[in-house]
């Protein structure tokens, strides 16, 4: 790589971080429908102010920034981000407010912060700093940045139907999220569990009553109670019958990526504060569980009085939002119907089942040729091989996107292990920042 | 009983509804400590415009008002009351302002009109018109009117205490609450069910965490539910071992009583908007789980996300408020104690205990002469055989009060099923109110 584009970068930080200020001063949450036209706009407008030409791609929801810009040979390079990000609440929590930006010891603060508007501002500036010393990338670039990532991409279809051509040919594709574990080591993931989500509502009386009627009026609380006991026990088996059926085992390269990963165990239980993992679980098993193991995960419980003190009340309705994560080859659509099929076994037909999102997983090939160069640049810039990781624990469209058509992905973030990533104070480190800048000025060199 | 007693309260409908108005327009919300020492003053004024001794009792929480007037003869009856309200919220949903008392078509709604100064104002009217005409009581009357009953009598016991020698030696006591049922037949209770108020508190990971790790660590909201559904099961049996044990069978004269009791079952499936009460329930069944049953309620269940759409979080903490409705012998401590063993043993020692109330329960004989007069008097004023219900589903201080000194216990309410006790427009019909009104004075002349 020229010097030059390093060097640009180093002269370049106050630019840079003016821009990552200005993109997470924009709320942008998608759950809330707060904030995405006028994201998209901003984001539309800092892709022109690099040379890319941009389209604000329509959908049934919010629109998908597309940024096209051409470059040497035929290879086109895909970049996914989403301008979108997760609502702040609890908002009492935050030390500063979550959409004003600050910077305390050498950290910026900000909900979007690491997931993910600071990727996408460190590729702007990767490709701006790229830019000033060449007359054009290496290869195409097409980036597709979409606005409800947070909600579970509902409408990323229709635009990949629109460019279904453009996505089945591209070379492989940086994807967002990730950066540093607790020990500060790089890591590479390579694909997506799946999700479903659900919301389960139960109701009884027509209003709240006095408690003393629970004698003789039943409780939706209770009903959501026994229903969820029926789901996942103790052990954390998930007791849905045909619920593990579909789950392909990982592959040999899956599995010794998986080996070679130096799973920071203790500084993970630090961070989260907790004794143990799950089941107890260490080493191999622990990787296991965390990369391919699917999960049943009570996201809220909802239902009657939540204040201080007592109040004796018999609820007239409960909610319960849950959702599973998923791994190849399971499908949201099959998990959703082996849920309501055992809920009706079960007796509790009469809950509903709201389906919110779905996602199918993606998991990736460690020894593909792109995978392997993005490695090696990681290398280069971090000073150490990078983990790869076959799929995240956490869930993208990449199946969408890219593992549909074959399309390898390699992660690229500049988060870390104290991102708080969906909490309060989300935050990264601008040292990470500019590294993860220098990252992909170096990708791009070596495409 | 002189016809001049009721000629004088006849007489005297808009002196009486002057002195409603008084009691309701003054706010005293236990819970929220508002205007508690206002209310104590203005009962104590009230009481003595008709001749009452009246001492403010303190308390380590509100004072109790102890009301004391020499009658003939050595038998004392006692009166109980409490002049605390329940909170107004949802305030958007009243039509008039809680504390502004309005009529509108026979009925005056307010904050406190049924739950209880309705009572109050009519025991007063009531001794009024009766001393109007007598030069005494026929019996010694103590009248008890404490501030915290919506509270759970927190403090009521260090009153007791110091009144103990009056309390143990009284004929009698006329308890507030009740009224008509939604067949507008007059109900007499004769006791209260207990209660333990209890608040389970599980926690995991130090914050929220994003829930792709819910795969390694643990949920606190799974934590409840499995704990929970150890607690009760669908077919509404409590399993917590030794939780019937001290269950004592109701008496000859209690199941005689309830079983004459026409409870208006389509009419309260109406109102509660409801196909079928719990279980299935009908008949002499309902009315026994209604009446004799425990209860193990989920009063609140609050974890994680509850706002629209989906959040995916993993939750660091979860709490539940459960409430239990005791019947004799079963007493709060002791179900405590089974309640932390039984939770201990089954592997939820993580699960904290919050304990806020306990009462005892206490159930009446309805064959007692007290008893008889209060219902032969009773059918007097209403034209109808009163229900006698040997406890309510409700809880009260008749224990701390009477019930553990062996006084037998007849409430007398100015209510309807239509009163919105505890919800938003709380009222009292006005022929309601002076029914009641000469029922108290009928009640005194037969002792």
């Amino acid at each position: 790589m020229k010097p030059e584009v390093l060097d640009y970068i180093a002269a370049h930080r106050e630019e840079c971080l003016a821009l990552l200020v200005r993109a997470c001063s924009q709320p942008s949450v998608s759950a809330l429908h707060e904030g995405l036209d006028e994201m998209a706009a901003l984001v539309g407008e800092m892709l022109r102010g690099i040379g890319f030409e941009v389209d604000l791609v329509p959908t049934d929801g919010a629109p998908v920034v597309l940024g096209r810009m051409a470059g040497s040979g035929d290879r086109t390079l895909l970049l996914y981000n989403h301008y979108d990000v997760q609502p702040v609440d609890p908002l009492d929590e935050w030390e500063t407010p979550p959409f004003e930006p600050t910077v305390r010891d050498g950290r910026l603060y900000a909900r979007g912060a690491a997931d993910n508007k600071g990727a996408i501002v460190s590729r702007i500036c990767a490709l701006r700093a790229y830019l000033a010393h060449h007359d054009r990338p290496p290869v195409n670039i097409a980036w597709v940045i979409e606005g409800e990532e947070e909600t579970g991409s509902p409408y990323l279809a229709q635009f990949v139907e629109r460019y279904d051509d453009l996505l089945r040919t591209a070379y492989g594709c940086v994807w967002e999220a990730g950066g540093k574990d607790s020990r500060d080591r790089y890591t590479i993931a390579l694909g997506c569990k799946g999700l479903l989500y659900v919301e389960l509502r139960a109701r009884e009386a027509a209003r709240d009553l006095h408690s003393a009627n629970a004698a003789i009026v039943g409780n939706p609380a209770w009903r959501l109670v026994w229903a969820l006991s029926t789901l996942k026990g103790p052990n954390e088996n998930i007791l849905i019958p045909g619920f593990y059926d579909d789950i392909r085992i990982p592959s040999a390269a899956q599995k010794e990526a998986l080996a070679r990963w130096d799973y920071p165990e203790e500084e993970t239980r630090a961070l989260y504060g907790i004794d143990r993992f799950l089941c107890g679980a260490t080493g191999d098993r622990l990787k296991e569980q965390l990369i391919f193991g699917p999960t049943c995960n009570i996201d809220g419980f909802h239902s009657g009085y939540g204040g201080p003190g007592s109040k004796t009340v018999l609820p007239a309705e409960a909610t319960v939002k849950l959702d599973f994560r998923l791994v190849p080859e399971q499908s949201p659509e099959r998990i959703l119907e082996l849920l309501k099929e055992h809920l009706a076994s079960q007796g509790f037909g009469d809950i509903e089942v709201v389906s919110y999102e779905g996602e199918p997983p993606s998991a990736g090939d460690p020894s593909h040729p792109f995978v392997q160069t993005a490695a090696q640049v990681a290398e280069g810039i971090y000073g150490h091989a990078p983990a790869l990781i076959p799929m995240m624990s956490g869930t993208g469209p990449v199946h969408v996107l890219c593992g549909q058509f074959g399309v390898p992905v390699v992660t690229a973030g500049v988060g870390y292990a104290g991102s708080r990533v969906h909490a309060p104070n989300e935050n990264i480190r601008l040292d990470d920042f500019f590294a993860g800048t220098r990252y992909i000025a170096a990708l791009l060199d070596a495409l």
